[in-house]
């Protein structure tokens, strides 16, 4: 596409993790289109969902399934999965902070999710790798009762 | 400042941990100007700094000094030195995902940090809070051998 | 009240976890009396109450119910219900050892929890702060399969 | 002791592990004579004794050579030791809340030790037991920017 | 019996853990019948068995029966179920990696288990211990999407 | 070679995990050389190798850097290095038992190591895949005060 050659954007020199972040982060915001973009202009492939749940193994389901749905990974093989499983257990560990435990502790969350999956060419990389962030709330399941969270897994696929 | 009021942009309804999450992901960007207009527009106190390190305590140590020596906490309050320590070590949490160690087992870290503290008032919320970003990268201590890390932590304060 | 000048006891210059944790320890023997006449005299609040179960959301819920039904908390300020939140679940870290599961791993409690906040006044201290002790037994639901356990969280509120 | 057959206390019927978490905490105190006495009449072998570290290992290290000096168990059997050993590690545990790290993340301990064995007989138990409890400050390395913890480990022996 | 000790064989010198290990994983070939037979001519009680569920508490559970059932612990005594249930819960830390968690991060086993009790005299060792092996799979409720998963636990009896 | 196509083996449907582990349990002994037979027979890539330490970042290195040297995986491909890295981890949380520290809490450890990586080609399978176990000893630094430790990890590489 002509114009992103000619358009250098701020986001050009973003690492594939701090792109999949923004993504998540700029979710519905006018400047995630530019992330998305850039996203595009890499042959990236990307999508974000929500889930909101006190079970965890809604959220871990929710994020697998959408990954899978929109062919992010193929579903058919073990290998991909197991990627994106060890990238998502990662993200929500950030989410749990200390322990990996939603409704057992009396907590809910509400996240946006956001997946992505590409070449990463320099140093010591070279070949495909997928990334997963997980950004919103954690707390009381009770209105305003709640506070941000935040979590983010890498992996090689 | 006349041209806050005028010009809303699309910062304006994001949360506190949403704001201290850029602040760190954007750092060194064009569009992180508008992130601390948002800050400083709604009475916030803020700072960012960087740190690298194998050895954890360094990090806790780096991060905890920058809040103090910016006067975001009081060095002298027990009860906000409290909080923001208990703010960082969620963070780190987010970072070393599963396990709070680096140098231990043979990892390193590059990190980028976020501290904000700051009136939030709706819900139950009231009072201040501090939230605390961690960005940046972990690895071996090898060039290019590492990947991106996030980490968050939120605490009343 | 004149006595209290008068009488100095042992516990007067004892911290308020050790009260605290006193108050779980020695509830239903007589000395505790001493211990809750001290809390009383510095102005304190406090409650004690029980939980049984193998559902550890249960026994959060259980003890974060008490301290909003006997006003230590204002179930109303999501600052205050954080703080209690946060020692709680340090309290049952102490309890589980390891791992913050009961029924998961086979295993149930049998609690007495203390809830203290009040305020603290020396070095860095200032403001009120809030101390939560859990003492009771855990093991295999059979009678007698099972040991002491205790836990203790500790938070500014 | 005719004194001890004449003149039942409020702690006649205290579990094993509750008179440890006592001597502990009423270490210093007027009324652990009375925990002594209990434990005395007992036949139960215990002792006290205080470490302060930011060194994890320095902690685990005082606590195990005071029970061996002290001959609480016998440092030539490696199976007192074991139970001695994990005894000590969930007492730790209760004092770290989450992780057991110290000096790692820049916080330090002042801590009272008390190790209990003796014989428990009734229901399932038979045989002998080893309890140690942990009481003391965590915090900062800066006087009274700490606050209370306490932890409870218990064994077979 | 005599050609036991005509016939010394490689697994002579192998310690408990060595034999429990290699009993769960050469289950059903043919070579576990020289591990029995070294097994019994220590005198060791031993068993094996198998579970597979995503409920974390019907694992522990079905080796913690089994144990029971075929009389390698006494069931009455509260002493040997508590060493029994540690040396559970380290094995099944070692299939878990991080988090003892299965159903509830979505993931399932199917596991082979051995229990192996007995006498080891040398060094500070004498009396009785107890080890579990736990071999098999872990991964997602899809048939060839897991991997092989192993862990040990040890105790004194 | 003709001898392995008509002299079929106990081993010949094990997994690729299975024989990590007895790789490292059977070493020194005589029946590991049919494990090593099968392994070169699949075209598995292995190495075996000891360490010993209280210090958990010399074993992470150890065994990190035995899998460079033997070829087992590609010094120069943080890929390969980031999936080794996270299988090495996973075999030392189950030595390490809840939590991955050796001499931080006064042990240490003395280890034989096994790397095993080749094609699996089944279900999902698909590609290669890097196994790590870790046998050995853990305990006090002293002669007999230690007791069997078993861990292993897997990952897609």
């Amino acid at each position: 596409m002509v114009n992103q050659v000619n358009q250098p954007n701020q986001f050009n020199d973003f690492s594939m993790g701090k792109l999949t972040s923004l993504l998540a982060l700029l979710h519905n915001s006018e400047s995630v289109k530019e992330i998305e973009q850039e996203l595009t202009s890499r042959g990236y492939q990307y999508t974000v969902g929500k889930v909101g749940a006190m079970d965890l193994s809604k959220v871990v389901s929710a994020i697998e399934t959408s990954a899978k749905s929109k062919g992010i990974v193929n579903a058919n093989s073990y290998r991909e999965v197991h990627a994106l499983y060890h990238a998502i257990l990662e993200a929500i560990q950030g989410v749990g902070r200390g322990t990996v435990q939603f409704g057992d502790i009396l907590r809910t969350v509400g996240l946006t999710f956001s997946i992505v999956r590409g070449n990463i060419d320099f140093s010591g990389y070279g070949g495909e790798w997928i990334s997963v962030c997980v950004y919103g709330t954690i707390g009381a399941p009770k209105k305003g009762f709640e506070h941000d969270a935040l979590g983010f897994g890498f992996n090689h696929i």
